[in-house]
């Protein structure tokens, strides 16, 4: 058992597995907080839903809070296939098989294409067994597939778009090891009680003091903040508060779309947002917005028409002044769009990822498809924040897997300068 | 025609009215601000829609911008009974016919019922021409009927509980005058814009100290201001705020039910809000609002609660410290409920309408039922607030009548302090 | 051990607990699907969260899926009062101490009080230990209080409106046992899965089907099947699907307010719903629902509308038909109301609680208001259909503690007509 | 006066007009519908919403409903800056000038930049006149800018990422002539009582029948009905229905994103939607999308996979079988992508517009990103439908001007069902 070399954060490993063909049945064995994490009744759940069996061959619980417990489980199905199916799916929610230790994978059969097995990611940290080591999957995201670079002991995440035939890919579940979030072990606090549920009749400034206090400790510690944001930002009149926010220090980065950065160019110059006036609410010129995109142009650049002083407030004033780096996606609604905006989808994406990959702290704030987007870049690890004044655009993020979202169902237009307040106390 | 009394403003009036059996047709005629005011273009869709003709016989187009236009139209309809159906509809829209100013009524059938061709009132100021002279409406409400006392001269509207057999209820539609509100000569304000549609996607800050604007020049006339209120203002950290305002004297009335009482008493004694602690975000004890009540129901009432000195803060004790009135209605989905919840349906609308008969502002916070409520017993010259994290409760609201409800579609948790600091600044 | 006695079914059984001053620690004892049925994690949860300590002394594994585990845990405090509060949460959460299995009560102080220390019910199937003996508690309801008539061996739960002087309510939390749903050992079907959240996203006719098979199933085995239903429910067209349904004999009660009724007669007599036409869409005359009313009140109720010939058809016509049961509840916005309507809350609330005890399926079609109460009656047992167009019903029904209800996000005038069509095929 | 050409329907036209520098006042004169199509509201709403004045100097109302008005206003500002601004909004409201009919353009500063004074599109009939006559304005967009080519007497619209330096460009607003739309002399039909807003509260099979009738009106005139479609048609299990629909011969082109292409593959060969089975509603393998996009990959195509006989059912399959063309636009938040999707959102526009430009009908189905996108390229005279279970995504397009859209507020999964009954009835 000593040859298993172990992680220091982990929940479920099976040390020994035999595998009986005559009874359909096989041994895993898990280690960990099984109990109190729901690893154990994750691992009994699914056995029954699958109308498997089981029998505890054998249970030592951590008698302490800190402790491990470990236990070995008979698993049995009604076919061999029928407990093949229910190991894979045991393996997915993490447990892990011992006898075969030793990750498989099978060269990519072409471009942009994976063997038929391929293993498919979850967004919790993942480790392969490889060359009798375990190596850590590098840029995880949730549901790619994962590269092996035996003779370097590298593995990594890679959308399928970036597959070269030959790659070499993980298929099957086996010499994998999925760590799913531990509970902490001294209570809950306000990111893990919100992330329940998306109820918008939560308290509303308890919850952003504990933002704001969450992203200062953030900024103390060197984290990266990521925000996220769609041009209701603009509309909503949040504008100058995302700014300030920046002023401050407190965003790393930026990713959103050509809208936003319209809306807010338009506003910083006419003062309205989709034409309408944000000072007075009254619908003006509803050209302005494409006279904004004009100026841009014209410039060349946002960075041209800020250093030709022409763009003298708001959001990308604030990125460019503060060098702040801000990637703009392309998408089929543009309007122009600004020579800032990628416009191949594929491009963006791999520029996305570039600024996620070693973010701490995600805000996203009223986008839904830049949110989504991110969501599926991002390792369960990374806290994340998703305000919206639709709660079915958390609902959204949940349902594509981005699990640990904490859903705040407000208008981002009251949320900003309650926000900015308390990151100034 | 200098027989007709005219009020200062009105929208449309017709003085001569010639019926013409044999072409099925009538004259009407209109004055007032026809074109903007959209006046005529409702009568003109109005005629169209029910596949009806018409021809102008005469139109005096007012000068300049606040002169008076005139009008006679001949209505045409294919059938005798078809003409009377579209005049019908015109006399709702603001048209009046001159040939029978007198308004007709007849006595009731019997307790609790209405003559079968009673008249259903709008939310729209409204008088009736009796004994020679245009006496208003008390008491204006929408979807009721009214009540004629000719000795009296007076008029008022009633609803069908409180009728008596012999009551005189006005029938049919002649001698009715609607006004219609004018649009301001002087361009619009932030209401009038907002009223249009229920986007959420609207500047924040700028609506809410356009709000607060409203509400000190309502509070230095004199004007009454009503908040009513749901329970959600509690779960989102609100109360401190509503407790703010009344201390600040910004509300002259609040009309609410059980569960706002009780949590706001809940929060008071126990820092919970549906068992949830309100500050460090946490699940505590669910017994906390039965707790609450109990504490309540042991006083004997709120006020005893607050004499004896164990609720010291919050909704209700700012209310009783400062004398301001409110009324709780009872419901199914009561506990308790507390000893100042009015459980009789009919008494709780009694009591509501007596607040609200001369109120000049209604702020609208987290409430469905009770808005929807109040909504129904409000003239359209109620300046009207409603604020809500879900956009329906305003589509309801509109759906139902209350067409001059402005909708802020955002959390009351960060609308409310936003606001305070405005009332305050 | 053996004086103990045995529900069927149950979770969590404590039969020995010692208490130990000195280290301020107690034992416990848990048995039945301890794991898989999350009631473990439960408990450890909860002690964590509460910042305590806990050490397993004992833990016997279930060895198969149908056995039960048993453990013993020793739960510390950091002080007395510390490990008081941490053993009472555990006994909300379905742990039982055996030192104290009889239950103790408290005479109530004063009509319509409770003593202080009363315990707050969930609505999970409760025993208490009286007389040496399990009474389970009658008429359970969600936060409600449990009254004790020791000479009689009955308990049952009561609201406080209803407490008089003397009654004998259980305080405190010793000999309470909770029993929580627990997970099907074969999988779980389309109502576990559904539970799961409130996503709009779901296999629509699906869910349906499988609806129907419920109902028909639920209709066979003689189960009781409650309708809750707002006035939407008539604007959306769907009143003669619900009619049918009553018609094929799956409605065995409904229970609503004032607005359903009138729509429905409204629809039924005129062919409008709040004054729109439901076949062309057009908007037809406003008064349409006042005149409803008021033919309800000639007549002297449905019934009276119905035997006069008058009333011919919709959702009313049908239940009087059938005599079927229905209550409807006063409410602050109601017009009219007519006369079926039960003015005062209390009494509705009494009759409300008397259709659903025996209820086995609930249906809750367009309703906050009434779903709401009715969910606050259910016990968890009931299986609980939401079906609205606004999430945050679902989401407000969650909050509320209504938890087993599954909910289906969409328009109820495009699934009426799907279920009655599976419901016929 | 004689010399201005007229349009067969049009609203406004000026034709006479007479600045007075004096007065700061200018003469405009409009004729059409003026009354019941509001065109004559909206203008003097214009004048006193800028603090503008007027006269009227002549009123000619037309007698009868089918007649014309005629009127001339006399506009007066304060100075004359500000008499400009008004004229200048006036223009867009549907006014029209005479004394400066010939339409006035510059020549583009560069590749991708607009003259400053370009004229902004609206999505309603345009003409300009060019050359002594009335050409009307090709390829309308809204937002957009025109090109002129005189030579050709060609005007179109035109995205600025498409403008070349010297290309003649539209400034100013003189020469141009606006068509809003007029309501229909005889009543209003479901289309445009439903336009009137986004109420959840509709009768839906009535509107369903209606949108059924109006389809097959629509294919029997060969109009073009194109599908915008997202995701969750598949999550929700409507596929098999717009297969049938496609199948019937109701859709003439689809335009959506990679997502609605994956799932409805992933649901053809797995049974499973997002990795929930549709049919059983139990949560499978959440690979299984990749899985799909996998077997895509590798055939090369989808086409290549229906060819392969590996594609047997689904939209796909049966838009491949029957020929009819769909455009997939690429997206940040895409997996794969599959290799009909385009990556670049600019040729992704253009092959949207392609298909859009003749479209007579376009039916959205819970897609924002791609409805917003559709809505922008349309006029004003398309019918449109936008069906989502989210209010906002409805007041979303409005917000962005597609004011023709029609709103249902229902779920795909329900609504899908229901209108191919209706078609095939």
């Amino acid at each position: 058992m000593s040859s298993i070399p172990r992680c220091k954060r982990w929940q479920g490993i099976v040390f020994r597995s035999v595998k009986d063909e005559e009874t359909h049945s096989q041994v895993i064995e898990l280690e960990g907080h099984l109990i109190d994490s729901n690893i154990l009744s994750k691992v009994l759940d699914t056995v029954m839903d699958m109308q498997g069996d089981f029998e505890f061959l054998e249970f030592n619980v951590g008698k302490r809070k800190d402790d491990y417990s470990s236990t070995s489980i008979r698993v049995i199905g009604e076919t061999g296939e029928h407990l093949e199916k229910i190991i894979s799916e045991l393996l997915r929610v993490g447990a892990m098989l011992q006898e075969t230790p030793e990750v498989t994978y099978e060269a990519s059969p072409g471009d942009m294409m994976l063997p038929d097995e391929f293993y498919c990611t979850t967004h919790h940290p993942t480790s392969v067994y490889l060359n009798g080591d375990w190596v850590e999957v590098e840029s995880l995201m949730m549901d790619k597939h994962i590269i092996v670079e035996p003779e370097n002991n590298r593995v990594y995440c890679m959308p399928i778009s970036m597959v070269n035939e030959g790659d070499l890919v993980v298929v099957g579940d086996r010499g994998i090891m999925v760590k799913h979030p531990e509970r902490p072990r001294e209570g809950v606090g306000v990111f893990e009680f919100m992330n329940s549920d998306v109820s918008p009749e939560k308290p509303a400034t308890s919850i952003i003091r504990e933002i704001a206090r969450s992203l200062k400790s953030n900024a103390v510690n060197d984290g990266k903040i990521v925000v996220v944001a769609g041009p209701a930002l603009i509309h909503t009149g949040a504008a100058p508060y995302l700014a300030e926010m920046i002023r401050l220090g407190y965003v790393d980065a930026v990713l959103s779309g050509n809208a936003l950065a319209v809306h807010d160019i338009e506003y910083a110059l006419y003062g309205t947002s989709l034409g309408v006036n944000l000072e007075h609410v009254k619908a003006q010129s509803p050209r302005n917005h494409i006279a904004a995109i004009n100026q841009v142009l014209k410039a060349g650049s946002i960075k041209a028409l800020v250093e030709s002083g022409k763009l003298t407030k708001g959001i990308f004033y604030e990125l460019i002044k503060k060098d702040v780096p801000f990637v703009l996606a392309g998408s089929i609604r543009d309007d122009g769009p600004i020579p800032e905006v990628i416009k191949c989808s594929g491009e963006a994406q791999a520029r996305y990822r570039e600024i996620v990959k070693d973010a701490s702290f995600v805000i996203m704030l009223a986008s839904t498809l830049h949110s989504i987007a991110v969501g599926n870049m991002l390792s369960s690890q990374v806290k994340t924040i998703c305000v919206d004044i639709n709660p079915s655009v958390v609902t959204k993020l949940s349902d594509r897997g981005t699990s640990q979202a904490v859903g705040i169902v407000t208008d981002v237009g009251t949320f900003m300068p309650l926000l900015v307040n308390e990151l100034k106390g």
